[in-house]
């Protein structure tokens, strides 16, 4: 099997609090939501934050209700940023844009990374890591 | 913020039957479990499935537990093949592979590809895409 692209799909209640976190947060200051998808394209991820009924509309075909992560973590998206700074940004304005900033930013005893989680405001889980000591 | 890299960290009760599942079904013949993760590089995607107690030594860090899908979708992974036999060949080896391939395959109403699902042995839900008439 080829596969020639590859999208993550993750289902969404509140589509327009959603694109402000991203906006805010992330930075998708041009981010639009068209047919009940918020498309954003970060480096080496497609991701589409999709409106409940039409996430539904394919994960049915696979006998399949949508599940939000609630506080629990069905899937953690990594990502490597350049700047301590940054991680620590994205923790302060979570909370400003209707997510959330658990636990602390600390240096990871195993990596060396300096690392913080931040949640969208369904839940959806994200690890920020600035991996040197900038 | 400036983000260098993504990665899709998914969690994983048995890692040995989940590798073989993307042998067989996506083709990893060469994968590898490292350190409690299987690593595959998708188009446009990094994915690490996760032995839940590695997973989970960096949820907990948010305060949150790993949630398996079980019979539910809390993700859809959307790839476009090139065939309708990729479509077709995948759904009937995911079962042979300790998957499934819940519903049928059937061309979309709204995009017209000829679209299947298969859920991995965790039951991570996958959709293949084949959006030409080949």
């Amino acid at each position: 099997m080829k596969i020639k692209t590859t999208v993550l799909c993750l289902p969404v209640t509140d589509l327009q609090k959603t694109l402000g976190f991203y906006q805010g947060v992330f930075g998708f200051s041009d981010a639009q939501i068209e047919e009940g998808i918020l498309a954003l394209e970060f480096p080496n991820m497609s991701l589409f934050l999709m409106e409940k009924a039409s996430y539904e509309s394919y994960t049915r075909k696979a006998d399949r209700a949508a599940l939000m992560p609630g506080a629990s973590a069905p899937a953690v998206i990594s990502c490597a940023v350049e700047t301590h700074q940054d991680v620590d940004h994205a923790m302060e304005t979570a909370k400003h844009h209707g997510g959330g900033a658990p636990g602390v930013a600390a240096v990871d005893a195993t990596s060396g990374g300096y690392t913080g989680y931040v949640t969208d405001p369904e839940g959806h889980l994200w690890e920020l890591v600035c991996p040197n000591q900038q």
